[in-house]
C-alpha cells in the first residue's frame, strides 16, 4: 500500500537499494513553514493538542525535505501529563512541571495503563488524520519516552545536567522507583498500542537521559522496562534509542527490538564489530556536522553510509538542532538518497 | 617530606597498602565551614582571587574528611579570564562570559603563554600559602581545564547541553579552532608550570566537555593538546580526566599521563581488561550513590575497590554534588581507608 516503504523494509531487516533517511526533530524549527505556523499560536501545547495542526507540521518535512518517513509531531511529556503531572513549555527554556513527585502518596495517585492513555486522544486523532493526509506517501512513526526518561522529569520537573533528584530516588527508595517505573511502563504500552491502532507504522522509544545512569543502574531501572515495551508491541517494528548507553548495546539488542538508535559518540565500525552485519542501526551523524559546508557534509555522510553498510537507517545521532541551515539538511538527505548500497559496500 | 604520600605513590604507579582517597569538589558546598565562609563574601571570584581565603577552603576538607590529598581551590575559568575573556559566576546558574569569541580578530587579540599565565598570580600565591599551611600533611593537587573545555566556554559563554556554538566552529573553521586551541594550550602549560613552581605535587587536567565530541573530533581537537600538556609537565605526575571519552581510553593512556580519571559510566572490570592491571585509574563511584544509606554506600564502595584492585585512587566519577550529606561523604572516605588491598584483591 505504501508508495515508499524503504524505511519499514530496512527496519524489518529486509534488503533495500539505498538506506532510508529521516531526521529526529525534522518537524520543527529548521523549517520556515513550522516557524511561521508556530508564531501564530498561543504556545507549544496548542500545536501538540490540536490534531489538524500536529498533522500539518508532521507532513511539512515530507514535503520540504522528501524524507522517507514522517514522525508524528508530539512530545514525550504527554505521558506524565496524562498520568496526572501536567507540563508547561517555557519558551527559550524547555519543559517545566509546576508539580513534581515528592512522596510515595504522589506516586500512588498517578493514573496508569489504559486509564492514563485514554486521555491522549489528541495524539491518536492526529495520527489518524496524518495517515489520511499522507495518503501512503511514506510510513508514519509513533513514539514515546522511555520509562526512565519520563521518571527523570517527574522528579526533576525540568531538564538537568545530572538528573540527581531523580537518581537520588533510585538510590534512596528503589522500591518506590520500581512502582513508578511500572506505572509509567503500563501507561506507555497502552499509549503506544493506541498509536498503532490509529495507524503508526513503527514505534520509536526515546531514552534521552539513560546516559546519566551507571551500566548497573541502566540494567536495573531502564532496560527491563524497555524490554517490556518491546515484548508488548507485536504488530509493528520497534526502534530503541537510549542515548549514551554505549556500554549496554548487547543488552539493548537482546530486548528483541528491531532497530537500535545510536548517538554520535559511537563508531559505525565498532558497533558492526559488536553486533554484526545483520543488526539494523539508526543514526548517527553528529548534529553539528550539518553546520559544515556542503562538500564536508557530503564527505562525512558518505563515510558514515559506507561504514554502516546495509541494514541501516540514516539519521543524525540526536534531534536536528533548530539553527541548522535548511540547505545543509537537504544536502544530508540528498547524499543518502544518491548512495548506492550495492556499489559502495 | 610528606607525612602522607599515599596519593603520590599511587599516582606514580607504586605499591600502596590501601587506595588513597579524595573527592573532586571536596572543597565546597558539602562542608558547613565552606558555606559559612562563602556567605560572608561578595562572590565566588573573591574566594578564588584571595590567596588566604582559597588556602582556607582548600584545607577545610583535609581537616574535616581526612582525605589523602588537597586540591587547590580555584576554577578552570581563570585561564580564559587571564587570556582576555573575564567570567562572572552567577549564583544558582553558573559561569557567564559577558564577551565571547565571535571572530578571528577576537582570537588574535587573546593573550597566550607566559604572558597570559603571569596574571594568575593569585593562584600561585594560594598554592604557596597552602603548601606552607598544610605543613606536609598531604600532597596538594594543582589543576587546569583541558584546552577543548576552555574553548567551549570561550564560544558558548556559559554552560550548555550540546556546546553546539563551540562545535560549530570546529566544523566551519577548523583552522581558527586549532589556532585558538594552540593559544589556550600554551597558556595552560605556562600556568601549570607556575603551579608546580609554587608547590603543586600533581596536576589534574579536566576535560569536562570532551563527551560532546565524536571519537574523531576528540582525536583531532582535544587529544593532541592534552598530549602536549602531558609532554611538557615533567616534574610531577599528571592525571587526565576527560569525561565521556570511553571510546578513547587507549589513546588517553598513550599520552603518557600517569593517571586516567574515569566517570561513573565505566565498569572497573572493563577498563582493567582494556588497559591492564598496571594502569593507574582514578574514580569512579556514581556521585548519586552518596545519597544512599551508609550500608549501601559501604557495599558499593567496597565492590568498586575490589574490582579496581591495586594501582588505583578512590574518588567519585564526577565532582561531589553540593547537596550530598556530609556524613555520607565520610562513610565513603572511611570505607576506602579500611580497605586492605592485600587481603581483598
Amino acid at each position: 500500500m505504501l508508495k515508499n516503504d524503504l524505511f519499514l523494509r530496512a527496519a524489518r531487516g529486509e534488503h533495500t537499494e539505498r538506506p532510508p533517511v529521516w531526521l529526529m526533530r525534522q518537524a520543527g524549527r529548521i523549517l520556515p513553514q513550522y516557524r511561521s505556523l508556530r508564531a501564530s499560536l498561543s504556545g507549544f501545547k496548542e500545536l501538540v493538542e490540536t490534531p489538524e495542526l500536529a498533522c500539518e507540521v508532521t507532513i511539512q518535512p515530507v514535503d520540504e525535505l522528501d524524507v522517507d518517513a514522517a514522525i508524528i509531531f508530539s512530545d514525550i511529556l504527554v505521558i506524565p501529563d496524562a498520568m496526572g503531572l501536567p507540563y508547561e513549555m517555557i519558551p527559550g527554556k524547555g519543559p517545566f512541571f509546576p508539580r513534581t513527585i515528592t512522596s510515595a502518596e504522589d506516586v500512588h495517585q498517578l493514573l496508569e495503563g489504559e486509564e492514563a492513555a485514554a486521555s491522549i486522544n489528541y495524539v491518536f486523532d492526529a495520527i489518524e488524520l496524518t495517515k489520511k493526509e499522507l495518503n501512503n506517501r511514506v510510513p508514519l512513526i509513533g513514539f514515546a519516552g522511555a520509562p526512565f526518561t519520563i521518571f527523570c522529569y517527574m522528579f526533576e520537573g525540568q531538564g538537568s545536567k545530572t538528573f540527581s533528584k531523580a537518581k537520588k530516588v533510585i538510590y534512596q527508595n528503589p522500591g518506590l522507583a520500581h512502582i513508578l517505573l511500572d506505572k509509567i511502563t503500563s501507561s506507555t504500552i497502552a499509549y503506544l498500542k493506541n498509536q498503532i491502532k490509529a495507524g503508526a507504522d513503527l514505534i520509536q522509544v526515546f531514552d534521552s537521559w539513560a546516559g546519566v545512569l551507571t551500566p548497573h543502574s541502566f540494567a536495573t531501572y531502564s532496560l527491563p522496562y524497555l524490554k517490556r515495551i518491546v515484548d508488548e508491541i507485536k504488530d509493528v517494528p520497534v526502534t530503541l534509542f537510549a542515548k549514551g548507553t554505549w556500554h549496554s548495546l548487547n543488552a539493548i539488542a537482546d530486548t528483541g527490538c528491531n532497530v537500535i538508535g545510536l548517538d554520535w559518540t559511537q563508531s559505525p565500525k565498532d558497533v558492526r564489530k559488536l553486533l554484526g552485519e545483520k543488526q539494523v542501526f539508526q543514526g548517527n551523524l553528529d548534529p553539528c556536522a550539518l553546520y559544515a559546508d556542503a562538500d564536508t557534509i557530503r564527505k562525512m555522510t558518505n563515510t558514515m553510509l559506507h561504514e554502516f553498510g546495509p541494514h541501516y537507517i540514516a539519521n543524525l545521532g540526536h534531534g536536528v538542532y533548530p539553527d541548522t541551515p535548511l540547505d545543509n539538511v537537504k544536502v544530508f538527505v540528498e547524499t543518502v538518497k544518491r548512495f548506492n548500497l550495492v556499489e559502495n559496500t
